[in-house]
């Protein structure tokens, strides 16, 4: 960092700086073993790193990344990583095959040779341990005493790094798993609508992947998909469920729903890249001619997202089942579609749920 | 960090490693700022140091925490910290006063002088400005190479930190807001039951509290308190909104919420320390001489945070309106609930919701 008195020690803590920054920039976990792992190899100047994570339940640990090798189990207090595990202490051996605490079982099955081994523990800001990490066999030599610390100290930023990942991927699942449950109990109101979201949001997002949209509009397509009928509570179950014709003024109520959509949704405060979700969900009823609603947005006045979910929403509705028709095929559908390509509807769009029905990669069942 | 040949520069080195690992591991955005601001005063042996967020809307700069001053809005371009915010250069000035790019304005508000200056951006993962440190009075003689080439390290740690903060706090919030709309949403079906699910909440949290329940208890009684009825998703309006007496058979199927809340809150991937939220919401409705459901519990079987869930729920409904009766006095309510105190609800719980209506700290407007 300073450009005289270079002391090779000075490099290495640059060099752990920088892999600390490496790894609290990475949120996503597996990305994330693996970066630990490969960094720890290439820091200590060894030949293999396994990084082992504790199942407290079990009483376990599993390498999540063995270098070089299949997936191990090992109760804790068994093997050198096990003792780790249980000790909580940093072991540095120079000779591991005379180490009565190793468990040679693994290198019978593998055929990989330790001689020498650090191993170290990793502990979250409770100082729990949460882990271990275990370098095997140092390119030249033994493992030093400045391994050993520079090793404690990288053990110590991955553990961060890894309680960040986790609690990011933990609140991510909550939010996609409370999405999808909402996405069901809409549905639900109505026995006719079983599963209509989901497939709607499956069908949008297979021709936005087609389309070639960026991962953050297919995102902002996957969740206003999944949320585009929220409107429909304040629609009363009498007239979400009537079987026969609807009088006009119900069928105002349920026109409501885009526009109610749009009202609840923007309650919620979306992260960045979703802030137009609110906007997207309460257009899937739009028509490129200005015929559709709330708004009667015309051509590419109406997002692109929103065209989309706008074809999906009609081949799903006439591909399922309805109080007051039966369902057509998948070709009929289309062909209905078709008809009112690039007055209703997106003519593209259209093209490419096509593309994707004659591939089999949209089918409705 | 090695015992032998510690370099006053290996020292620094080693305290901004220590640094960067405080950094990452807080993830709350506003201890995360107030943190930068101190360590860098610290790392860099200053008198202050002052961190400035760029409002890239409104293209200027905001100082978050400047020691000792009020909030400072810098446009861009302006003054010493928006030129560096312009041009991504990191500044060291060893004669303020006589820099032609210094604004000396917040200087005669504050009367604070400054003689030196070291300036640094920071930038996000894409590289972008995301804001701007600048550290201010060296203690002894001007900033050195060494100091910048420190700061620039730390500036880097900073925004990442800051990133994986902002990420984190906004999927919290939008997680927030998706759960407090929900809550909305549910009630929204019966207007009898507007603000139900948010006003038990907040009676529940306040008696949480005088509890001196754990702050992961109390949130785990928020989500479940906010999330306790959405199993009457499954009950017909028609039931829901009946205004005479309701039939044994659609008495079942409101019962049947609370065990429906469960199944539909079961599909949600809590994270560990909201589990128990399908549970606790659940048996809200369990009583403790075993006459509830759905499981009929008795006692102690019953979650604590279910049993604080019962009182609130029966006192919020008591001093509501309903369609078969108007509202009581909240003195009425408690009256009530003290009458099955012991043998249908929690005398504890029961004790302390006087306490709090007592105080005014709940009351049902």
């Amino acid at each position: 960092m300073t450009r005289k008195k270079i002391t090779p020690h000075q490099d290495r803590l640059i060099a752990l700086l920088e892999i600390t920054r490496q790894l609290t920039a990475e949120t996503e976990l597996d990305k994330l073993l693996g970066l630990i792992v490969s960094r720890t190899t290439q820091l200590l100047d060894a030949d293999r790193t396994t990084l082992y994570l504790l199942d407290q339940e079990a009483g376990e640990l599993r390498s999540k990344i063995a270098e070089g090798s299949m997936t191990i189990r090992l109760p804790v207090g068994q093997g050198l990583a096990g003792y780790v595990a249980q000790t909580g202490q940093t072991i540095n051996i120079s000779d591991v095959q005379h180490d009565p605490r190793h468990a040679s079982y693994f290198e019978q099955l593998t055929g990989y040779l330790v001689t020498t081994m650090l191993t170290t523990p990793m502990r979250d800001r409770a100082g729990n341990i949460i882990g271990v990490i275990q370098v095997l066999n140092k390119r030249v030599g033994a493992f030093t005493a400045e391994d050993e610390e520079l090793l404690t100290a990288l053990a110590s930023s991955a553990a961060i790094a890894l309680e960040n990942a986790r609690l990011h991927t933990q609140v991510q699942r909550m939010l996609d798993s409370l999405i999808a449950t909402l996405a069901v109990m809409i549905d639900a109101r109505d026995k006719e609508m079983a599963g209509h979201s989901q497939r709607l949001t499956d069908y949008a997002v297979a021709i936005a992947r087609r389309l070639g949209l960026s991962p953050d509009r297919i995102e902002l397509i996957r969740v206003a998909g999944l949320l585009h009928d929220v409107g429909k509570i304040g629609v009363p179950e009498a007239i979400l469920t009537k079987t026969s014709e609807l009088a006009p003024e119900e069928k105002l109520v349920i026109r409501d729903h885009a526009r109610l959509t749009r009202e609840i949704l923007s309650k919620v405060h979306f992260s960045d890249n979703l802030r137009e979700v609110p906007n997207v969900a309460a257009h899937h009823h739009e028509r490129l001619d200005g015929s559709g609603y709330p708004d009667g947005l015309r051509g590419e006045e109406i997002p692109l997202e929103s065209r989309i979910l706008a074809v999906v929403d009609v081949f799903d509705a006439l591909t399922s089942h309805r109080y007051y028709r039966e369902p057509v095929s998948d070709q009929e559908a289309l062909a209905e579609l078709e008809r009112d390509a690039g007055v209703l509807f997106d003519g593209e769009v259209i093209r490419v749920l096509k593309e994707l029905i004659a591939e089999g990669e949209i089918q409705h069942d």
